[in-house]
C-alpha cells in the first residue's frame, strides 16, 4: 500500500487562514495600547493552560488561533505598546511584517547567491542604501573592498567582528592553531554586555577585556583607551580590537569615535562601532554628529529592528574590508560548490556570518524603507527626540527626580532625589500600573529609571501620560506614601 | 512647530495590505511547481533592476507588492517547489509561515522570561513535547537537569555546544583567560562544515579538530576515534569534545552514537550529535534506531526548517545539563537585571545562545504541530522514506547510474558509470532543464549526485518525472550525446 501524505493547507484554505491571521494582528494592534505593558502571568502559568502531550490528530487551524487570545495573550509583554519605554525599542510596522510575512512565503536559503539570487543582491542594495540614507562612509558601501550583510543582533555582528579583528592580528593563525592567550580586546565600562559574550566564545577571554573608564558623560575616554593599549603591548600581549559605542544601552552615551580611530589606526587595532540603537538617527542630517570620525572604523552596526520601524532581527552589519571577513569566516565543502561560488563574481554572505543558513530579511527592510521613505524614516526619529527633549525638561524641573545623565536622542535616565531606593520603589509602583513600561540601570553608580521613547506609534499623548504617572508616583514616594 | 511623525498603516490598510499579500503567497504557491526550479538570472541582473537611490517620498504599497513579480521573482531559487531535490529541503507550511505572520505582528523580545513570559514558556513546552514526539531521551526534557531551546541553526547550536564543552573541561577557565592552545575537538571527515567554523570561532583552532575516518558506509569509526583521543591525551592535550552525525550532509551516513557514546563517557568528554536533518525522521518509531545511544549525549539538535514543515530558521537544541550551558553563556549586567531572573525560578534563554536577542519563534512549532498533528508530521516523513527506496531501486537497476552511497532515510547518492565528469555532465544538463534541481557532493572521493525527497510537496509524480529526467539526461550522457 502506497504511503499518502499528510493533510496540507491548501492555497484556498491558506487564504480563508491567512485572512484570519491578518485580522488577528490588525485587532492586536488596535488594541495594544489598551493592554497592561507588562504582563501579569507568574511563572508556570502559561505551561499550564496548555496540554502536556502534542496532538495525534491534526486541529482545525480556527483552534489554533483562538488559543493566541486563551493561551498567549495573557503571557505577552507588550512590547508593540505606545506606553513601552523599557530597554531599547524593538520596534515594528505593517509594511515589515508584510515583508516577514512575504519572506517567509518563498521559504528561500540565502545562503549563497546561488541558492537565491534576489535574496543575496536586494540585501547588498537595501545596505548600500543605507550607506546613502545615513551618511555612512564610503567604505562600507559595496562599490569599495567593503560591504553590509544582515545579521540577527549587535551580539552576532560584533563576534563576526572580533573573529576578524582575531585573525587580522594573528595573520589567521588563530584559525589554524586556537586564540593566543595575548589577545587583548578594549571597550568601556559602559559597553554592551554582547561584547563580553563575544569575547568569552571567542575564546579570548573575559581577563582580556580591558574595560576602559569613562568620562562624566559615560563616554569612554580616549587619552585612558591608549594607554591601555600601549600597556599591553609593553608587556608582549596582542591588541587586537577596540569596540566603540555610539549610544550605549544604560544612558546613550556616545564615545568620541574620531579620537578612539586615531588610537587605532595608530597602533593598527581594528575599530568596531557599535551603534545598535543610536544608528538610525543618523537618518536625519542634523543628528549625523553621532558618528563623527566613523570612516576610521572597519566595522559598524545598526539595529533597524530596533528604532527603524523593522521587525527584529534586523541588524546591519558593514565592514570596510570584506575580505577580512570572508577569510575568517569562510569553508567550502564539497556539498556548496557552484558554478556562481567558483566564478568569484558573486558575494556569498553565508560568508559573512556565524550560521550557515539565513532568511530573506532584506524585503522586510526594502518594504520599509520604500513605504515610508527616507522622509517618513526621519520623521520618526526627529518627533522622538523633540519629545525626548520636552521630557528631559519636565524631569529635570520636578522637585523629586533628578537627571543622572546626559539625556541624548531618545533616551532619558533619572533618579529619585530619595535615593536608591525610592528609585526601586517608583519604577515598581509605575510598571506596576500597566499604563507604561520602563527599565532601571547603573548610572555613576546610582540606581536610575530608563525611558526610552521608541516605539513606532508613541506620540505625545503617550509621551505625557507616561510623565504624568513618573510624576504622580514620584511624589507619593517622597511623601512616603 | 510640533514635530509629525511618519505615516504609518493603519489598522484597516494593514487588512487591506495584508490579505493582499496573502493572496500573493498563496498564488506562489499554486504557481511555484511550474517556475524552473533554479534562478536563471546573471551576476547583477536583479541589482539593475532597483532604483540606485532609495525613495525620498513614501511609496504606495501596491507599488511594492507588484515589485515582487518583476524585480524578486526571476532571481529567486525555488526552495518551495516540488521538483527541489537539492542539498537538504527547506520546508515549510501554510501553518508555519502565518506563524511567523503572528509572530511578526506580536514584536516581542524573547531574551528574558519577563519580557514576554508567553516566548519562553511555550517555546520550553513545545521542545517538551517534542522529546515526547521523537522517543528523545528525557534527561533533554525540561523537567530534568536538561531542557530544550530555539536556535537559527545546527551550526549556532554546534557553536553553544562547543563553547559549553569547553569550559566543562577547562572549569571555566577559557571564558576567563582564553581557550588554552591544547583543546582538541573530535568529528568525523565527513561531518558538517558548520563543526570546522565553530570551532574556529571557539578559539580552538582548525588544527586542533580531529577528522576522524570513516568506514565503507561513511560513518565514523569509533575505533579510530578511541585511537585519536588517547593519543592526544598522551602527548598532554586536551580532548573536550566529539561531534557525532546522526545523517551527514554529503550522504545521510549515520555516526555509531552508542559506540561513540561510551568512548566519550570513559574519557569524560562532550558527545554532541547533529542531527539537523535527520531527526525528524524519528517521529515514526520505526525509525529511532537512528537515535540509537542518544541517551550517551550531552547536547543534541535536529532542524524542524529542513523536514518538519517549519519555515527557517527554526533548530531545536538540547543540553542534558543546562547549567553547563547557562554558565558558559550567561552575563547579567544591571539593565537586565529583573525580579523574575532574581528568583531563579525562569528560564532566560538568552543564556542559552550566541545572540541577546530573540524571536517568537515556538509560535510556527506550535502551529505546525498542532495543524499537522503527530500523525501528519509522520505521514510526510513516511511517504518520502517510502518514495526515497522506489528510487534508490530504480537507480540501481538502470545501466548508466550506480549508487554512490547507501540510501538512507530520504537521501539517495548516486554516479554516472561514465565517471566523473559524466556525472557532473549529467548535473548540469538535469538543472538547466529547469525540471528539477539537485546537487552534487563527493563520496568515497568521487563525484556524486545527490537526490533528497524533502519538500513539502513532494509526492510520487515529482519523484517520478524527476527521475525520468535523471535516467533519459545519463542515457544520452552515455552516448556522448
Amino acid at each position: 500500500m502506497p504511503h499518502t501524505g499528510p493533510r496540507h493547507m491548501t492555497p484556498d484554505d491558506f487564504r480563508r487562514f491567512g485572512y484570519a491571521a491578518v485580522d488577528w494582528v490588525a485587532r492586536y494592534l488596535e488594541d495594544v495600547e489598551r493592554f497592561p505593558v507588562v504582563s501579569r502571568v507568574r511563572p508556570g502559568d502559561i505551561r499550564a493552560a496548555l496540554p502536556s502531550s502534542p496532538p495525534e490528530a491534526p486541529e482545525d487551524f480556527e483552534a489554533v488561533l483562538g488559543d493566541l487570545d486563551r493561551v498567549v495573550l495573557p503571557g505577552i509583554t507588550h512590547w508593540q505598546s505606545p506606553n513601552f519605554f523599557a530597554y531599547f525599542p524593538a520596534n515594528s510596522s505593517g509594511p515589515s511584517i508584510l515583508g516577514e510575512l512575504v519572506s517567509a512565503g518563498l521559504g528561500v536559503q540565502g545562503m549563497l547567491w546561488q541558492t537565491s539570487p534576489a535574496c543575496t543582491e536586494l540585501e547588498t542594495h537595501v545596505l548600500d542604501w543605507l550607506v546613502e540614507l545615513l551618511g555612512l562612509p564610503e567604505t562600507f558601501s559595496s562599490a569599495s573592498a567593503g560591504g553590509g550583510v544582515i545579521q540577527d543582533s549587535a551580539s552576532s555582528a560584533a563576534l563576526c567582528a572580533l573573529v576578524a579583528a582575531r585573525e587580522r592580528a594573528t595573520a589567521g593563525a588563530a584559525n589554524r592553531t586556537g586564540a593566543p592567550g595575548r589577545l587583548t580586546v578594549y571597550a568601556s565600562t559602559e559597553a554592551h554586555s554582547s561584547i563580553e559574550k563575544a569575547v568569552r566564545i571567542a575564546g579570548i577571554g573575559s581577563d582580556n577585556l580591558r574595560k576602559i573608564p569613562t568620562d562624566d558623560r559615560l563616554a569612554m575616554r580616549p587619552d585612558a583607551l591608549a594607554e591601555a593599549i600601549d600597556a599591553d603591548a609593553r608587556r608582549g600581549a596582542l591588541p587586537c580590537m577596540v569596540v566603540a559605542t555610539a549610544g550605549t544601552t544604560s544612558t546613550m552615551a556616545f564615545d568620541p569615535l574620531r579620537q578612539i580611530g586615531e588610537v587605532c589606526r595608530e597602533r593598527g587595532l581594528w575599530l568596531h562601532v557599535d551603534a545598535a540603537m543610536a544608528g538610525t538617527a543618523a537618518l536625519c542630517p542634523e543628528l549625523r554628529a553621532i558618528h563623527d570620525g566613523l570612516e576610521l572604523a572597519d566595522s559598524y552596526c545598526f539595529n533597524p529592528h530596533k528604532w527603524m520601524l523593522v521587525n527584529f532581527d534586523c541588524d546591519c552589519f558593514y565592514v570596510s574590508d570584506r575580505g577580512a571577513l570572508v577569510d575568517s569566516l569562510s569553508i567550502l565543502p564539497d556539498y556548496l560548490r557552484n558554478p556562481a561560488t567558483e566564478t568569484g563574481e558573486v558575494i556569498d554572505y553565508r560568508d559573512w556570518q556565524i550560521p550557515l543558513g539565513r532568511r530573506f530579511r532584506a524585503l522586510k527592510l526594502w518594504f520599509v524603507i520604500r513605504y515610508y521613505g527616507a522622509a517618513g524614516l526621519r520623521a520618526l526619529v526627529r518627533e522622538h527626540v523633540a519629545l525626548t527633549r520636552e521630557l528631559a525638561d519636565w524631569i529635570g524641573s520636578d522637585p523629586h527626580l533628578e537627571i543622572a545623565a546626559p539625556p541624548t536622542l531618545n533616551l532619558v535616565c533619572f533618579r529619585h532625589v530619595h535615593g536608591d531606593r525610592a528609585g526601586a520603589t517608583l519604577l515598581e509602583r509605575v510598571n506596576a500600573s500597566g499604563a507604561a513600561y520602563l527599565t532601571p540601570t547603573t548610572a555613576h553608580g546610582r540606581y536610575a529609571l530608563r525611558l526610552c521613547v521608541g516605539q513606532a506609534t508613541t506620540t505625545r499623548r503617550h509621551v505625557e501620560a507616561a510623565w504624568e504617572l513618573v510624576r504622580r508616583e514620584a511624589a507619593r514616594v517622597a511623601a512616603g506614601s
